[in-house]
Protein backbone atom coordinates (compact mmCIF):
# COMPACT_ATOMS: atom_id res chain seq x y z
CA UNK A 1 0.00 0.00 0.00
CA UNK A 2 2.15 3.08 -1.33
CA UNK A 3 1.09 6.49 0.99
CA UNK A 4 -0.41 9.67 -0.26
CA UNK A 5 2.69 11.04 -0.67
CA UNK A 6 4.30 8.34 -2.44
CA UNK A 7 1.34 8.42 -4.65
CA UNK A 8 0.98 11.85 -5.60
CA UNK A 9 5.09 11.71 -6.59
CA UNK A 10 3.66 8.50 -8.76
CA UNK A 11 1.79 10.42 -10.61
CA UNK A 12 3.67 13.02 -11.68
CA UNK A 13 6.16 11.17 -13.12
CA UNK A 14 3.23 8.60 -14.50
CA UNK A 15 2.33 11.92 -15.96
CA UNK A 16 5.36 12.91 -17.86
CA UNK A 17 6.14 9.52 -18.56
CA UNK A 18 2.85 9.51 -20.75
CA UNK A 19 3.02 10.05 -24.54
CA UNK A 20 2.55 11.10 -27.01
CA UNK A 21 1.56 14.50 -24.80
CA UNK A 22 1.18 16.76 -27.37
CA UNK A 23 3.11 19.92 -26.74
CA UNK A 24 4.92 18.70 -23.62
CA UNK A 25 7.80 16.67 -22.38
CA UNK A 26 6.61 13.48 -22.56
CA UNK A 27 8.50 9.68 -22.54
CA UNK A 28 9.34 10.10 -26.22
CA UNK A 29 10.15 14.54 -26.14
CA UNK A 30 12.57 16.83 -24.91
CA UNK A 31 11.78 20.42 -25.07
CA UNK A 32 15.01 22.11 -26.52
CA UNK A 33 15.73 23.37 -22.36
CA UNK A 34 13.37 21.51 -20.31
CA UNK A 35 14.15 17.64 -20.70
CA UNK A 36 12.81 14.47 -19.29
CA UNK A 37 14.96 14.33 -16.78
CA UNK A 38 14.07 17.37 -15.45
CA UNK A 39 10.64 16.38 -14.25
CA UNK A 40 12.30 13.10 -12.78
CA UNK A 41 14.44 15.40 -10.91
CA UNK A 42 11.12 17.33 -10.08
CA UNK A 43 8.75 14.91 -8.73
CA UNK A 44 11.54 13.51 -6.72
CA UNK A 45 12.53 17.22 -5.38
CA UNK A 46 8.61 17.87 -4.25
CA UNK A 47 8.22 14.42 -2.00
CA UNK A 48 9.65 15.90 0.76
CA UNK A 49 6.41 18.80 0.88
CA UNK A 50 3.54 16.28 -0.14
CA UNK A 51 5.25 14.37 2.88
CA UNK A 52 4.15 17.65 4.54
CA UNK A 53 0.89 17.67 3.11
CA UNK A 54 0.18 13.78 3.92
CA UNK A 55 1.18 14.42 7.50
CA UNK A 56 -1.11 17.58 7.84
CA UNK A 57 0.88 20.61 7.44
CA UNK A 58 -1.02 23.57 5.69
CA UNK A 59 -1.39 23.59 2.58
CA UNK A 60 0.81 26.75 1.71
CA UNK A 61 3.52 25.76 3.93
CA UNK A 62 3.46 21.86 1.91
CA UNK A 63 3.30 24.09 -1.31
CA UNK A 64 5.89 26.52 -0.67
CA UNK A 65 8.20 22.91 0.71
CA UNK A 66 7.08 21.17 -2.42
CA UNK A 67 8.34 23.61 -5.13
CA UNK A 68 11.46 24.31 -3.12
CA UNK A 69 12.07 20.54 -4.07
CA UNK A 70 10.80 21.01 -7.19
CA UNK A 71 13.37 23.62 -7.87
CA UNK A 72 16.41 22.03 -7.14
CA UNK A 73 16.56 20.79 -10.38
CA UNK A 74 18.27 22.93 -14.25
CA UNK A 75 15.25 22.88 -16.00
CA UNK A 76 13.15 25.91 -13.87
CA UNK A 77 9.35 25.40 -13.59
CA UNK A 78 8.50 21.60 -13.95
CA UNK A 79 5.52 20.72 -12.09
CA UNK A 80 4.64 24.01 -10.67
CA UNK A 81 0.43 24.17 -11.43
CA UNK A 82 0.45 20.16 -11.03
CA UNK A 83 2.10 20.69 -7.41
CA UNK A 84 -0.81 23.30 -6.59
CA UNK A 85 -3.52 20.82 -7.52
CA UNK A 86 -1.66 17.81 -5.56
CA UNK A 87 -1.45 19.44 -2.24
CA UNK A 88 -4.63 20.19 -1.74
CA UNK A 89 -5.33 16.88 -2.97
CA UNK A 90 -2.72 14.73 -0.52
CA UNK A 91 -4.48 17.04 2.46
CA UNK A 92 -7.86 15.64 1.77
CA UNK A 93 -6.81 12.17 1.40
CA UNK A 94 -6.06 12.47 4.90
CA UNK A 95 -9.96 12.72 5.60
CA UNK A 96 -11.32 11.05 2.25
CA UNK A 97 -10.24 11.92 -1.37
CA UNK A 98 -13.74 13.53 -2.47
CA UNK A 99 -15.01 16.46 -4.39
CA UNK A 100 -16.22 17.75 -0.83
CA UNK A 101 -13.21 17.44 1.07
CA UNK A 102 -10.98 18.74 -1.27
CA UNK A 103 -13.25 21.71 -1.49
CA UNK A 104 -13.70 22.24 2.30
CA UNK A 105 -9.85 22.04 1.98
CA UNK A 106 -8.87 24.63 -0.25
CA UNK A 107 -11.54 26.85 1.42
CA UNK A 108 -10.09 26.91 4.51
CA UNK A 109 -6.70 28.10 3.35
CA UNK A 110 -5.89 31.59 4.93
CA UNK A 111 -3.50 34.48 4.69
CA UNK A 112 -0.58 32.54 6.17
CA UNK A 113 -1.15 29.72 3.42
CA UNK A 114 -1.67 32.86 0.97
CA UNK A 115 1.60 34.15 2.02
CA UNK A 116 3.49 31.06 1.65
CA UNK A 117 2.30 30.55 -2.08
CA UNK A 118 3.88 33.80 -3.03
CA UNK A 119 6.97 32.89 -1.20
CA UNK A 120 6.91 30.02 -4.13
CA UNK A 121 7.41 32.13 -6.38
CA UNK A 122 10.63 33.18 -4.95
CA UNK A 123 12.15 29.06 -5.77
CA UNK A 124 11.02 29.33 -9.76
CA UNK A 125 10.13 31.34 -12.82
CA UNK A 126 6.47 30.63 -13.59
CA UNK A 127 4.39 31.47 -16.51
CA UNK A 128 1.73 34.11 -15.36
CA UNK A 129 -0.07 36.30 -16.82
CA UNK A 130 -0.09 40.62 -16.30
CA UNK A 131 -2.71 40.90 -13.19
CA UNK A 132 -5.47 43.14 -13.63
CA UNK A 133 -3.82 47.11 -12.65
CA UNK A 134 -5.87 47.39 -8.86
CA UNK A 135 -4.25 43.73 -8.52
CA UNK A 136 -0.41 45.36 -9.39
CA UNK A 137 0.74 45.03 -5.83
CA UNK A 138 -0.46 41.10 -5.72
CA UNK A 139 1.32 40.11 -9.13
CA UNK A 140 2.71 36.76 -7.93
CA UNK A 141 6.01 37.53 -10.46
CA UNK A 142 6.55 39.70 -6.94
CA UNK A 143 7.08 36.50 -4.65
CA UNK A 144 7.70 37.33 -1.24
CA UNK A 145 8.00 40.99 -1.82
CA UNK A 146 4.01 40.95 -2.20
CA UNK A 147 3.64 39.65 1.23
CA UNK A 148 2.80 42.79 2.92
CA UNK A 149 0.03 43.66 0.44
CA UNK A 150 -1.38 40.14 0.86
CA UNK A 151 -1.24 40.61 4.68
CA UNK A 152 -2.72 44.26 4.40
CA UNK A 153 -5.61 43.01 2.22
CA UNK A 154 -6.11 39.39 3.93
CA UNK A 155 -6.77 37.69 1.24
CA UNK A 156 -6.52 34.01 1.63
CA UNK A 157 -5.11 31.45 -0.67
CA UNK A 158 -8.78 30.36 -1.87
CA UNK A 159 -9.34 33.76 -2.36
CA UNK A 160 -6.04 34.69 -4.35
CA UNK A 161 -7.55 31.68 -6.76
CA UNK A 162 -11.05 32.98 -7.29
CA UNK A 163 -9.52 36.33 -8.68
CA UNK A 164 -7.10 34.46 -10.88
CA UNK A 165 -10.61 32.64 -12.54
CA UNK A 166 -10.86 33.06 -15.59
CA UNK A 167 -7.78 33.01 -17.50
CA UNK A 168 -5.76 29.98 -14.97
CA UNK A 169 -7.45 26.61 -15.29
CA UNK A 170 -5.13 25.73 -12.41
CA UNK A 171 -6.83 27.88 -10.27
CA UNK A 172 -10.42 27.28 -11.42
CA UNK A 173 -10.24 23.84 -10.26
CA UNK A 174 -9.88 25.12 -6.46
CA UNK A 175 -12.85 27.12 -7.06
CA UNK A 176 -15.02 24.26 -8.67
CA UNK A 177 -14.12 21.69 -6.40
CA UNK A 178 -11.48 19.73 -9.02
CA UNK A 179 -14.06 19.24 -11.19
CA UNK A 180 -11.83 18.11 -14.26
CA UNK A 181 -9.67 16.66 -12.02
CA UNK A 182 -12.19 13.79 -10.90
CA UNK A 183 -13.32 13.30 -14.49
CA UNK A 184 -9.55 12.53 -15.60
CA UNK A 185 -9.25 9.92 -12.48
CA UNK A 186 -12.74 8.38 -13.90
CA UNK A 187 -11.49 8.97 -17.58
CA UNK A 188 -8.12 7.47 -17.11
CA UNK A 189 -9.74 4.19 -15.03
CA UNK A 190 -12.00 3.53 -17.48
CA UNK A 191 -9.70 3.66 -20.19
CA UNK A 192 -7.24 0.57 -21.61
CA UNK A 193 -3.97 -0.09 -21.55
CA UNK A 194 -0.57 0.60 -19.08
CA UNK A 195 -0.93 3.59 -17.79
CA UNK A 196 1.26 5.44 -20.29
CA UNK A 197 -0.86 5.05 -23.15
CA UNK A 198 -4.38 6.06 -20.46
CA UNK A 199 -1.86 9.03 -19.48
CA UNK A 200 -1.78 10.18 -23.33
CA UNK A 201 -5.82 9.36 -24.26
CA UNK A 202 -6.85 11.21 -20.97
CA UNK A 203 -4.77 14.21 -22.14
CA UNK A 204 -5.70 14.72 -25.32
CA UNK A 205 -9.45 14.32 -24.09
CA UNK A 206 -9.05 17.01 -21.41
CA UNK A 207 -7.04 19.42 -24.10
CA UNK A 208 -10.10 18.50 -26.55
CA UNK A 209 -12.66 20.18 -23.81
CA UNK A 210 -11.28 23.46 -22.95
CA UNK A 211 -8.31 25.57 -24.60
CA UNK A 212 -5.37 25.55 -22.69
CA UNK A 213 -4.80 28.32 -20.49
CA UNK A 214 -1.12 28.32 -20.17
CA UNK A 215 -1.48 28.30 -23.85
CA UNK A 216 -3.63 31.32 -23.89
CA UNK A 217 -1.09 33.04 -21.34
CA UNK A 218 2.06 32.63 -23.57
CA UNK A 219 0.59 32.91 -26.69
CA UNK A 220 -2.68 33.89 -27.09
CA UNK A 221 -5.99 33.10 -27.42
CA UNK A 222 -6.66 32.23 -30.54
CA UNK A 223 -3.67 29.92 -30.88
CA UNK A 224 -5.05 27.69 -27.32
CA UNK A 225 -8.62 27.64 -29.36
CA UNK A 226 -6.43 26.47 -32.30
CA UNK A 227 -4.75 23.63 -29.99
CA UNK A 228 -8.25 22.40 -28.60
CA UNK A 229 -9.75 22.48 -32.08
CA UNK A 230 -7.38 19.83 -33.38
CA UNK A 231 -7.15 17.81 -30.49
CA UNK A 232 -11.33 17.43 -30.21
CA UNK A 233 -10.75 16.56 -34.08
CA UNK A 234 -8.33 14.00 -32.94
CA UNK A 235 -10.94 12.86 -30.26
CA UNK A 236 -13.53 12.74 -32.41
CA UNK A 237 -11.82 10.06 -35.03
CA UNK A 238 -10.48 8.03 -32.20
CA UNK A 239 -6.98 9.32 -33.26
CA UNK A 240 -4.77 7.52 -31.03
CA UNK A 241 -6.35 4.14 -32.05
CA UNK A 242 -7.13 4.62 -35.56
CA UNK A 243 -4.45 6.99 -36.40
CA UNK A 244 -1.29 7.33 -33.91
CA UNK A 245 0.95 9.22 -36.84
CA UNK A 246 -1.45 11.99 -37.14
CA UNK A 247 -1.40 12.17 -33.01
CA UNK A 248 2.52 11.87 -32.91
CA UNK A 249 2.17 14.44 -36.08
CA UNK A 250 0.42 16.62 -33.96
CA UNK A 251 2.69 16.93 -30.47
CA UNK A 252 5.96 16.97 -32.71
CA UNK A 253 4.28 20.06 -34.19
CA UNK A 254 3.29 21.65 -30.97
CA UNK A 255 6.64 21.15 -29.90
CA UNK A 256 8.04 22.86 -33.09
CA UNK A 257 6.14 25.27 -32.35
CA UNK A 258 7.00 26.00 -28.72
CA UNK A 259 3.11 25.34 -27.76
CA UNK A 260 3.17 23.88 -24.23
CA UNK A 261 -0.04 23.21 -22.80
CA UNK A 262 0.96 22.45 -19.07
CA UNK A 263 -2.58 23.53 -17.59
CA UNK A 264 -3.60 20.51 -19.35
CA UNK A 265 -0.60 18.12 -17.78
CA UNK A 266 -1.53 19.68 -14.83
CA UNK A 267 -4.83 18.42 -14.63
CA UNK A 268 -3.60 15.08 -15.98
CA UNK A 269 -1.34 14.53 -12.74
CA UNK A 270 -4.10 15.07 -10.55
CA UNK A 271 -6.28 13.20 -12.03
CA UNK A 272 -3.60 10.61 -11.80
CA UNK A 273 -3.27 11.01 -8.34
CA UNK A 274 -6.62 10.25 -7.61
CA UNK A 275 -7.16 7.60 -9.62
CA UNK A 276 -3.98 5.75 -7.69
CA UNK A 277 -5.39 6.61 -4.39
CA UNK A 278 -9.07 5.33 -5.31
CA UNK A 279 -7.28 1.97 -6.97
CA UNK A 280 -9.08 3.28 -9.88
CA UNK A 281 -6.20 2.24 -11.65
CA UNK A 282 -2.79 0.25 -10.68
CA UNK A 283 0.80 -0.18 -10.86
CA UNK B 1 20.72 20.53 -2.44
CA UNK B 2 18.75 17.16 -2.68
CA UNK B 3 18.93 14.75 0.24
CA UNK B 4 21.04 11.16 -0.33
CA UNK B 5 18.04 9.12 -0.36
CA UNK B 6 16.18 11.34 -2.91
CA UNK B 7 19.48 10.97 -5.25
CA UNK B 8 19.24 7.70 -4.91
CA UNK B 9 15.73 7.31 -5.84
CA UNK B 10 16.73 9.82 -8.99
CA UNK B 11 19.60 7.26 -9.82
CA UNK B 12 16.72 4.60 -10.35
CA UNK B 13 14.71 6.76 -12.59
CA UNK B 14 17.77 8.15 -14.52
CA UNK B 15 19.03 4.29 -15.11
CA UNK B 16 15.28 3.48 -16.46
CA UNK B 17 15.11 6.84 -18.53
CA UNK B 18 18.23 6.39 -20.44
CA UNK B 19 18.13 4.98 -23.88
CA UNK B 20 18.87 3.20 -25.60
CA UNK B 21 20.03 0.20 -22.59
CA UNK B 22 20.32 -2.91 -24.68
CA UNK B 23 17.86 -5.86 -23.64
CA UNK B 24 16.25 -3.62 -20.62
CA UNK B 25 13.65 -0.97 -20.60
CA UNK B 26 14.46 2.12 -21.16
CA UNK B 27 12.68 5.66 -21.91
CA UNK B 28 11.87 3.65 -25.14
CA UNK B 29 11.10 -0.16 -24.61
CA UNK B 30 8.90 -2.29 -22.52
CA UNK B 31 9.16 -5.45 -21.99
CA UNK B 32 6.43 -7.77 -22.02
CA UNK B 33 5.53 -8.13 -18.53
CA UNK B 34 8.14 -5.19 -17.11
CA UNK B 35 7.20 -1.84 -18.39
CA UNK B 36 8.52 1.54 -17.94
CA UNK B 37 5.84 2.45 -15.16
CA UNK B 38 6.53 -0.49 -12.72
CA UNK B 39 10.44 0.98 -12.80
CA UNK B 40 8.62 4.36 -11.98
CA UNK B 41 6.38 3.32 -9.28
CA UNK B 42 9.39 0.78 -7.97
CA UNK B 43 12.02 4.00 -7.87
CA UNK B 44 8.85 5.50 -5.71
CA UNK B 45 8.55 2.41 -3.30
CA UNK B 46 12.14 2.24 -2.62
CA UNK B 47 12.42 6.19 -1.35
CA UNK B 48 11.11 4.88 2.73
CA UNK B 49 14.13 2.41 2.74
CA UNK B 50 16.38 4.79 1.34
CA UNK B 51 15.15 7.29 4.01
CA UNK B 52 16.09 4.77 7.00
CA UNK B 53 19.42 4.66 5.18
CA UNK B 54 20.08 8.21 5.23
CA UNK B 55 18.78 8.24 8.89
CA UNK B 56 21.20 5.19 9.62
CA UNK B 57 19.16 2.65 10.15
CA UNK B 58 21.42 -0.99 9.66
CA UNK B 59 22.22 -1.82 6.15
CA UNK B 60 19.54 -5.24 6.30
CA UNK B 61 16.77 -3.37 7.95
CA UNK B 62 16.93 -0.84 5.23
CA UNK B 63 17.40 -2.81 2.49
CA UNK B 64 14.28 -4.99 3.54
CA UNK B 65 12.21 -2.03 3.75
CA UNK B 66 13.79 -0.55 0.55
CA UNK B 67 12.64 -3.70 -1.28
CA UNK B 68 8.96 -3.84 0.08
CA UNK B 69 8.29 -0.70 -1.10
CA UNK B 70 9.71 -1.44 -4.58
CA UNK B 71 7.58 -4.72 -4.48
CA UNK B 72 4.39 -2.75 -4.18
CA UNK B 73 3.94 -2.37 -8.29
CA UNK B 74 2.52 -5.42 -10.27
CA UNK B 75 6.18 -5.92 -11.88
CA UNK B 76 7.66 -7.78 -9.65
CA UNK B 77 11.42 -7.04 -9.73
CA UNK B 78 12.52 -4.15 -10.79
CA UNK B 79 15.28 -2.80 -8.44
CA UNK B 80 15.91 -5.46 -6.44
CA UNK B 81 20.25 -5.70 -7.02
CA UNK B 82 20.17 -1.81 -7.64
CA UNK B 83 19.20 -1.21 -4.30
CA UNK B 84 21.44 -3.79 -2.77
CA UNK B 85 24.24 -1.50 -3.95
CA UNK B 86 22.72 1.62 -2.82
CA UNK B 87 21.72 1.19 0.48
CA UNK B 88 24.88 0.92 1.55
CA UNK B 89 26.22 3.72 -0.16
CA UNK B 90 23.59 5.78 1.20
CA UNK B 91 24.89 4.93 4.51
CA UNK B 92 28.57 5.47 3.32
CA UNK B 93 27.24 9.05 2.46
CA UNK B 94 26.16 9.87 6.14
CA UNK B 95 30.07 10.06 6.40
CA UNK B 96 31.80 10.01 2.90
CA UNK B 97 31.01 8.58 -0.09
CA UNK B 98 34.39 7.38 -0.95
CA UNK B 99 35.33 3.45 -1.64
CA UNK B 100 37.13 3.00 1.68
CA UNK B 101 34.22 3.99 3.80
CA UNK B 102 31.71 1.98 1.75
CA UNK B 103 34.20 -0.73 2.03
CA UNK B 104 33.68 -0.60 5.73
CA UNK B 105 29.89 0.03 5.70
CA UNK B 106 29.70 -3.66 3.97
CA UNK B 107 32.20 -5.17 5.71
CA UNK B 108 30.52 -4.27 8.82
CA UNK B 109 27.38 -5.69 8.13
CA UNK B 110 26.15 -8.64 10.79
CA UNK B 111 23.85 -11.92 11.46
CA UNK B 112 21.27 -9.60 11.43
CA UNK B 113 21.56 -7.88 8.25
CA UNK B 114 21.85 -10.96 6.57
CA UNK B 115 18.76 -12.15 8.33
CA UNK B 116 16.78 -9.05 6.97
CA UNK B 117 18.46 -9.45 3.56
CA UNK B 118 16.51 -12.80 3.54
CA UNK B 119 13.70 -11.84 4.25
CA UNK B 120 13.76 -9.42 1.66
CA UNK B 121 13.28 -12.30 -0.49
CA UNK B 122 9.73 -13.11 0.35
CA UNK B 123 8.67 -9.53 -1.71
CA UNK B 124 9.51 -10.54 -4.60
CA UNK B 125 10.73 -12.73 -6.90
CA UNK B 126 14.87 -12.48 -8.41
CA UNK B 127 16.06 -14.30 -10.11
CA UNK B 128 19.27 -15.87 -9.08
CA UNK B 129 21.16 -19.43 -9.72
CA UNK B 130 21.20 -22.68 -7.88
CA UNK B 131 23.56 -22.60 -4.63
CA UNK B 132 26.18 -24.88 -4.17
CA UNK B 133 24.97 -28.39 -2.89
CA UNK B 134 26.57 -28.01 0.97
CA UNK B 135 24.57 -24.50 0.79
CA UNK B 136 21.63 -25.73 -0.02
CA UNK B 137 19.42 -24.33 3.55
CA UNK B 138 21.04 -20.77 2.45
CA UNK B 139 19.12 -20.58 -0.50
CA UNK B 140 17.81 -16.76 -0.81
CA UNK B 141 14.57 -18.16 -2.44
CA UNK B 142 14.19 -19.34 0.60
CA UNK B 143 13.50 -16.29 2.16
CA UNK B 144 13.18 -15.92 5.74
CA UNK B 145 12.67 -19.59 6.22
CA UNK B 146 16.85 -19.82 5.89
CA UNK B 147 17.01 -17.54 8.56
CA UNK B 148 17.56 -20.10 11.29
CA UNK B 149 20.16 -21.98 9.16
CA UNK B 150 21.96 -18.30 8.71
CA UNK B 151 21.93 -17.47 12.49
CA UNK B 152 23.01 -20.94 13.25
CA UNK B 153 26.02 -20.65 10.49
CA UNK B 154 26.54 -16.99 12.10
CA UNK B 155 27.38 -15.74 8.49
CA UNK B 156 27.28 -11.63 8.10
CA UNK B 157 25.65 -10.11 5.22
CA UNK B 158 28.89 -9.30 3.29
CA UNK B 159 30.16 -13.28 4.22
CA UNK B 160 27.04 -14.50 1.99
CA UNK B 161 28.03 -11.59 -0.23
CA UNK B 162 31.53 -13.40 -0.49
CA UNK B 163 29.77 -16.79 -0.97
CA UNK B 164 28.10 -15.59 -4.24
CA UNK B 165 30.63 -14.77 -6.27
CA UNK B 166 31.50 -15.10 -8.39
CA UNK B 167 28.51 -15.49 -10.97
CA UNK B 168 26.68 -12.29 -8.97
CA UNK B 169 28.35 -9.17 -9.89
CA UNK B 170 26.68 -7.39 -7.46
CA UNK B 171 28.04 -9.19 -4.84
CA UNK B 172 31.21 -8.56 -6.54
CA UNK B 173 30.76 -4.84 -5.85
CA UNK B 174 30.23 -5.14 -2.37
CA UNK B 175 33.88 -7.47 -1.87
CA UNK B 176 35.66 -5.39 -4.37
CA UNK B 177 34.96 -2.07 -2.93
CA UNK B 178 32.15 -0.54 -5.16
CA UNK B 179 34.85 -0.72 -7.92
CA UNK B 180 32.89 -0.64 -11.25
CA UNK B 181 30.09 1.64 -9.56
CA UNK B 182 32.77 4.35 -8.57
CA UNK B 183 34.38 3.53 -12.28
CA UNK B 184 30.86 3.93 -13.91
CA UNK B 185 29.87 7.72 -12.05
CA UNK B 186 33.47 9.01 -13.35
CA UNK B 187 32.36 7.96 -17.01
CA UNK B 188 28.95 9.59 -16.29
CA UNK B 189 30.98 12.66 -15.74
CA UNK B 190 33.08 12.45 -18.50
CA UNK B 191 30.89 11.92 -21.01
CA UNK B 192 28.89 14.67 -22.86
CA UNK B 193 25.44 15.95 -23.21
CA UNK B 194 22.08 15.20 -21.31
CA UNK B 195 21.72 12.61 -18.36
CA UNK B 196 19.48 10.17 -20.14
CA UNK B 197 22.23 9.95 -23.32
CA UNK B 198 25.23 9.54 -20.59
CA UNK B 199 23.54 6.87 -19.51
CA UNK B 200 23.14 4.86 -22.46
CA UNK B 201 27.17 5.47 -23.10
CA UNK B 202 27.97 4.04 -19.77
CA UNK B 203 25.80 1.26 -19.79
CA UNK B 204 26.93 -0.10 -22.57
CA UNK B 205 30.75 0.50 -21.68
CA UNK B 206 29.90 -1.53 -18.81
CA UNK B 207 28.38 -4.58 -20.58
CA UNK B 208 31.54 -4.30 -22.72
CA UNK B 209 33.53 -4.92 -20.23
CA UNK B 210 32.27 -7.81 -18.05
CA UNK B 211 29.57 -10.25 -19.09
CA UNK B 212 26.28 -9.54 -17.66
CA UNK B 213 26.16 -12.50 -14.39
CA UNK B 214 22.00 -12.13 -14.74
CA UNK B 215 22.50 -12.81 -18.25
CA UNK B 216 24.27 -15.51 -17.11
CA UNK B 217 22.12 -16.67 -14.52
CA UNK B 218 19.01 -17.15 -17.06
CA UNK B 219 20.27 -17.87 -19.78
CA UNK B 220 24.34 -19.28 -20.07
CA UNK B 221 27.88 -18.37 -19.97
CA UNK B 222 27.76 -18.38 -23.53
CA UNK B 223 25.17 -16.21 -24.03
CA UNK B 224 26.39 -13.37 -21.34
CA UNK B 225 29.88 -13.93 -23.24
CA UNK B 226 28.09 -12.98 -27.06
CA UNK B 227 26.27 -10.42 -25.52
CA UNK B 228 29.65 -8.71 -23.98
CA UNK B 229 31.53 -9.16 -27.41
CA UNK B 230 28.97 -7.57 -29.38
CA UNK B 231 28.62 -4.54 -26.89
CA UNK B 232 32.66 -4.27 -27.07
CA UNK B 233 32.16 -4.43 -31.13
CA UNK B 234 29.94 -1.18 -30.68
CA UNK B 235 31.94 0.48 -28.22
CA UNK B 236 34.93 0.19 -30.19
CA UNK B 237 32.95 1.51 -33.27
CA UNK B 238 31.55 4.22 -31.21
CA UNK B 239 28.54 3.26 -32.29
CA UNK B 240 26.22 5.40 -30.26
CA UNK B 241 27.78 8.49 -32.01
CA UNK B 242 28.76 6.90 -35.16
CA UNK B 243 25.62 4.37 -35.50
CA UNK B 244 23.40 4.65 -33.51
CA UNK B 245 20.97 2.49 -35.47
CA UNK B 246 23.59 -0.35 -35.22
CA UNK B 247 22.56 0.09 -30.86
CA UNK B 248 19.37 0.24 -31.49
CA UNK B 249 19.09 -2.58 -33.76
CA UNK B 250 20.77 -4.53 -30.77
CA UNK B 251 18.39 -3.31 -27.98
CA UNK B 252 15.75 -4.36 -30.50
CA UNK B 253 17.26 -8.21 -30.53
CA UNK B 254 18.32 -8.59 -26.99
CA UNK B 255 14.57 -7.81 -25.70
CA UNK B 256 13.15 -9.93 -28.73
CA UNK B 257 15.50 -12.48 -27.10
CA UNK B 258 14.58 -12.12 -23.48
CA UNK B 259 17.86 -11.12 -22.80
CA UNK B 260 17.78 -8.47 -20.21
CA UNK B 261 21.62 -7.13 -18.67
CA UNK B 262 20.03 -6.15 -14.94
CA UNK B 263 23.36 -6.62 -13.40
CA UNK B 264 24.94 -4.08 -15.32
CA UNK B 265 22.03 -2.07 -15.18
CA UNK B 266 22.47 -2.35 -11.30
CA UNK B 267 25.96 -1.02 -11.38
CA UNK B 268 24.99 1.88 -13.93
CA UNK B 269 22.34 3.00 -11.25
CA UNK B 270 25.11 2.80 -8.69
CA UNK B 271 27.45 5.00 -10.83
CA UNK B 272 24.68 7.32 -11.18
CA UNK B 273 24.23 7.78 -7.44
CA UNK B 274 27.47 7.99 -6.91
CA UNK B 275 28.15 10.93 -9.32
CA UNK B 276 24.92 12.92 -8.31
CA UNK B 277 25.73 12.70 -4.84
CA UNK B 278 29.44 14.13 -5.60
CA UNK B 279 28.02 16.59 -8.21
CA UNK B 280 29.96 15.32 -10.99
CA UNK B 281 26.75 15.54 -12.87
CA UNK B 282 24.12 17.37 -11.83
CA UNK B 283 20.43 17.34 -13.30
Amino acid sequence: MRSSAANAELALLLEVAGTPKPGNVDRQRDLAELRFEHFLAGAVGAREGLELAADGASVGSAFEQAIAGMATQEGDNTQFGALLLLVPLVRAAREDLSQPVAEAVVRETTVGDAAAFYRAFDHVDVGVADPPADMDDLDVRRGSDAVSAIEERGLTLYEIMERSVPGDDVAREWVQGFDRSFGAARRLADADGPLTDRTATVFLSLLAERPDTLVATRHDEATAREVTDRAGELVAADALETDPAAVEAFADDLVERGINPGTTADITAAGLFIALEHEAITV
